[in-house]
């Protein structure tokens, strides 16, 4: 151990003066000039010329430190990778540490490697969302929590965070033994600045120090909240730890696993539980070493907790660099600058994370392969070709964001059936409805950017009948590109059911009440389930009326279709997609009937799970359950129609899509263009069997 | 004049170790060392621990600063206020603007002052949405092109930026006297660092510099591009003028305005013309007075034109401080690197601007007056109120960007007549039609987001139907809070009608093709303009057709209507809104009949454009133009129904606020008392003839 203080300063002091005098006089650059000291550090942790006095000198915590070098603080060097360590689990906390990575992503420059400790839901969800996301130089390891759920459940803790709040401890077991420091982040993190000046923090540290924190921005470890108030034990205020930068190896070394565990137990002696979770065994550890502690600006975990001090730090600090939202009520909580803060989390929550895949200028960070064969695909198409719009929308990547929202998977049966749908915002107010309509699980992908994310969860959250449900699974596909990418949504929807069969279906229908527990029982009468390939149709119908009384039979059905208020789908605009259905047989059927293809034949259907995905070369308006059943005919499905099934289309607004069809003839060419390489790679396929699609496209 | 060079560097070395000791022997902060000597500038103008060298050392231009500072640049003071100056012409310009700001905001911790040189279509547009903006601790000022025009007009310039880009030369002249420093900035430009880091590099300029520019990042003033390639004189590669840094007081002291004058003259002796406008002189000058210019650091304005050299500054440098998109093409630039770029802008361009209404922590601003009302009755909400949400939306002050796209206004005729409507996203495909249909002005407020906006603008751009049109005038409203503030949109595009009369309708309606013709014809037989107070009611119908051959003349819609595909609006739902125009009457109507007003009485009507504006409390659902129609007849306008107009309603899906209303029962309640408010305002403001309401209401 060096010694510390005042004689080691001016011994600094003087080799400045050498070093500044060599600088001057060799004209060399401040940027090459290493500072060999720690400085002090103010509250935003950056030199200013203005006099911005630090209020709460919490360098003044562990007693020393005073031997601060002037120069400026290094950044890591420009493409040094950084690594982050999360605790995240369950469907909330996954859709919180998005909005973290999101904001770490827009100010970093460095290559990131991001750890996360997870859950199965979160670690499928996260899964998924990085692999689609793509951001050039991050890497993401994943660490089973489940498995480290026996090193800390012996601990008694009354936090919100729960037994996950915990596992921070354990880091310096979990994380891969060369990892030599990390920087800890709480999911209810927002960063303002870039994570390297955080990062370069570490340079700070003197040799014994191994914990990097901020005190604790209330009175609590004071112990005078209210009579009997009695926390863990603290140094001052405590320490805060949403925000930690850890020196792993030296952690390691210093025998941390056995410090916290022995500290723990003796407090655990005379306190019933940890209230705080991890902050109150690091605390007490901190308490019983302070010497470990590197105390760290406090603009680097701006605290939004209830009754919250931080006041004192932001006032005079000329920058917030991370705000904390170390409270239950979160963006609710009382604080008379919520706003402001509450703004620069909205800023991340609804940024377009689709931007945030820029690549690192100057740090040569190799694309996962997917990547790479994308972006060469890319640079092959051609800006003049009249269907670039429609190459590259094909082409794109969207972000999935699978089971946005709390969701129960089913339990396994053997002729359950999921609907499977996709929606954009315009549908939204479809999803009670079709809730009430549709008793079993679904599947719904929906296209949205990540602001209207936002607004679907919230307009969840306001509806009884949807949040009632735990059994309808939504997927988040991010929205970019000018078409719209419907079989890419569809396939995330199918992809994602759970059940051994689905339906299916479009938002704008709704199905006859009992479809769901008529499905499962023609599943099991037919038997589906021994190998008999089927797609069994439901037959469609359509209302023009707003307003309308849903048939609660199939009686009523055919008294409103005589009637003429209800008709066969689309009976004057395209008759075509749905007359192989046969609707008068349809009248009069006891008992499922076989049909054939014909050309445009587009029925909604209810088939195995693993059935062929839709095409996605498809996008915008046209052809995309046209080619789907095509595919169906082509692997030897065979079709029945199921006598008591229907389901009926509600009246809507045209789609964009459909009114650029019409009104377009490149858009119009384009979708024949991509028709014709369908039928091309249908035939290279299938072979002669193909034959008959070009043939029956051939007629008039 | 001091002399520069080493010795004093030395002198200030010598200094600075005496201030070194003073500092840690009496522990001061750093943040209150000022740093008196101007540093090296590396290329992102932050020292950095890493080598990182600057690849065009363009601290040589003028051949001397190399006596520099090595303490680190100190920021303005935390509330210092910041001056930027921007020239923006027409309505383009004046959305670039927006972006460019948003960008200024999102960075910014310091008060800003804006000094706009503006044409008149660029001050209507951006005093609007900057007095809407509300933004905490910034000014604008104004300052008129046109009077500017006569200083630089005899300048022959072949620059695509017109007459406008030469007008940054007479800015000393033209922003106020004691005005000393500012910051100029091209439209073009998009910042991705605080500007208070730039201007502190005023800072660094020696007492004769006056002008700090970045050096051009393109061989064009080498001269060498083509063959007979002429550019005008520069240092070097030159300077170019997208980022200026400009000290005004001592450019005026130095008679800059006879000195580029002057230059201007003398080289347009043997050059045609300006090619690059303002850049051209400026570069002039400075190469005949080569010490008035200050480089800076490159990442200042990192230049995107077509053969930009660029990728020398950003690959180097840690950090990209601002982009300047400095090619006719933009976004549409060739550049290996353009996606980078160009996710950087479209942050901006798609951020939400609400975000930035973030107050300055601890620099003391007031608010405008208005800014301060509203928080006062914001503040008085009651958060537990079951209608808090109606309250706030209501009080809720919404960005404004009036004619979004070019628009020429409508020449001065006495009976002309503007439709006025208001959208959202999920009612584009109707403008097409309404084109078709209304071949006269329209106002047409839209309700988007940031990014909405920019779809919309997409949207237009690929339509020849609607970029045809020039007297359709687009207003954005910017979505903010839960509630569809449908009156508030609707008097935004009222506010900006410009012939004498409007004609009130929705979206969703296409008018009689015959109706603007003959709704003018109309106004000069009633002889409305001699003082008559009329509301002129063009009766509504409704299709439930998607595909619908819409009826050439009166006589083909009631043949439509005999044969059940037409009804009369809402015959089925909401009888009671258009029961008072008297169908039966119209059916044999050859001339205008008057009709009484009775409850729920909203019909469709021609109103002179000082009629009484709808009333922003009814957000949501209901009663929004019911309550307006009751305020004309309060105001004693007579109801006179036209025998040949006509509009049609087309089918679309219900919005979620029809949706809400029905299905929630504490919508319905708020909305009963909106209502019942709204009849006591009534009461207050038109006494005993406001009774006839009330008792009207109480009957069942």
């Amino acid at each position: 151990m060096l010694p510390r203080g005042r004689p080691r300063a001016l011994g600094a002091a003087a080799l400045l003066l050498l070093l500044l005098l060599g600088f001057f006089l060799l004209g060399g650059h401040l940027a090459s000039f290493p500072c060999a000291l720690p400085p002090r550090v103010p509250p935003d942790g950056r030199p200013r010329g203005a006099a911005v006095r630090d209020p709460h000198p919490q360098e003044d915590h562990g007693g020393h430190n005073r031997s601060d070098c002037v120069l400026p603080r290094p950044l890591p060097p420009k493409c040094e990778l950084l690594h982050v360590a999360i605790v995240c689990a369950g469907h909330k906390t996954s859709r919180d540490v998005i909005t973290l990575v999101k904001s770490l992503l827009f100010y970093r420059k460095n290559p990131l490697h991001l750890h996360l400790v997870t859950d199965a839901v979160a670690r499928n969800i996260l899964e998924t969302l990085f692999h689609t996301w793509m951001v050039p130089a991050v890497r993401v390891s994943f660490y089973d929590a489940d498995e480290l759920k026996p090193q800390v459940s012996w601990i008694p803790n009354k936090h919100y965070s729960g037994l996950y709040g915990l596992m921070k401890l354990v880091l310096p077991g979990a994380l891969p033994p060369d990892l030599a420091r990390v920087i800890v982040l709480d999911t209810d993190v927002t960063f303002a600045a870039d994570i390297a000046e955080l990062w370069a923090l570490f340079a700070h540290f003197s040799d014994e120090q191994v914990i990097g924190l901020v005190e604790n921005q209330s009175d609590w470890y004071l112990g005078n909240l209210w009579r009997n108030h009695k926390p863990w034990p603290a140094l001052g205020r405590g320490f805060n730890t949403g925000v930690i930068l850890l020196w792993l190896d030296r952690l390691r070394q210093a025998g941390w696993e056995q410090m916290w565990k022995l500290t723990a137990t003796q407090e655990l002696l005379t306190l019933p539980a940890t209230s705080l979770a991890d902050q109150d065994i690091f605390n007490a550890v901190i308490k019983g070493h302070p010497a470990l502690v590197r105390p760290l600006p406090c603009v680097w975990n701006v605290q939004l907790s209830d009754h919250t001090l931080a006041e004192r730090c932001y006032l005079e600090a000329a920058d917030i660099k991370a705000v904390h939202w170390n409270s239950p009520k979160k963006l609710r909580v009382k604080n008379k600058h919520v706003e402001f803060f509450r703004n620069l989390y909205l800023t991340f929550l609804e940024h377009d994370g689709n931007l945030l895949r820029r690549e690192l200028f100057g740090c040569p960070s190799p694309r996962p392969p997917e990547a790479e064969r994308l972006q060469q695909a890319l640079a092959q198409l051609d800006e003049e070709d009249a269907c670039f719009e429609f190459r590259q929308q094909q082409l794109t990547v969207h972000r999935v964001h699978i089971t946005f929202l709390p969701h129960e998977p089913p339990p396994p049966r053997p002729h359950d059936v999921t609907l499977v749908a996709q929606l954009s915002m315009d549908r939204l107010q479809m999803l009670e409805a079709l809730c009430r309509h549709w008793p079993g699980p679904m599947s719904l992908a929906l296209y949205l950017t990540d602001a209207e994310a936002q607004q679907f969860l919230r307009f969840v959250e306001a509806s009884e009948v949807l949040s009632a449900r735990q059994d309808v699974a939504y997927h988040v596909v991010y929205r970019e590109g000018p078409l719209y990418p419907i079989n890419q949504i569809r396939n995330v929807a199918l992809a994602q059911a759970l059940t051994p069969y689905v339906f299916l279906s479009d938002i704008d229908f709704l199905p006859a009440y009992s479809l769901y527990d008529y499905l499962r029982a023609s599943i099991e009468q037919l038997e589906l389930g021994s190998g008999r390939k089927a797609a069994l149709v439901v037959p469609a119908f359509e209302t023009l009326h707003y307003q309308f009384s849903f048939p609660s039979s199939k009686a009523d059905l055919l008294a409103l279709l005589d009637a003429g208020s209800v008709h066969t789908f689309r009976h004057h605009e395209w008759p075509r997609g749905h007359t192989p259905t046969d609707y008068a047989r349809w009248r009069e059927a006891q008992a499922p009937y076989r049909v054939q293809w014909a050309v445009d034949y587009e029925p909604y259907v209810v088939v195995p799970r693993d059935c062929p995905r839709y095409d996605p070369r498809f996008v915008g308006f046209g052809w995309n359950k046209v080619a789907h059943i095509m595919e169906l005919d082509a692997q030897e499905y065979e079709f029945l129609v199921l006598p008591e099934a229907f389901t009926i289309h509600l009246p809507h607004t045209p789609s964009l899509d459909i009114s650029r069809f019409r009104s377009s003839s490149t858009y119009r060419g384009c979708l024949q263009a991509l028709k014709d390489e369908f039928l091309q790679d249908l035939s290279r396929h299938y072979g002669a069997a193909a034959l008959k699609y070009l043939t029956a496209l051939r007629q008039p």
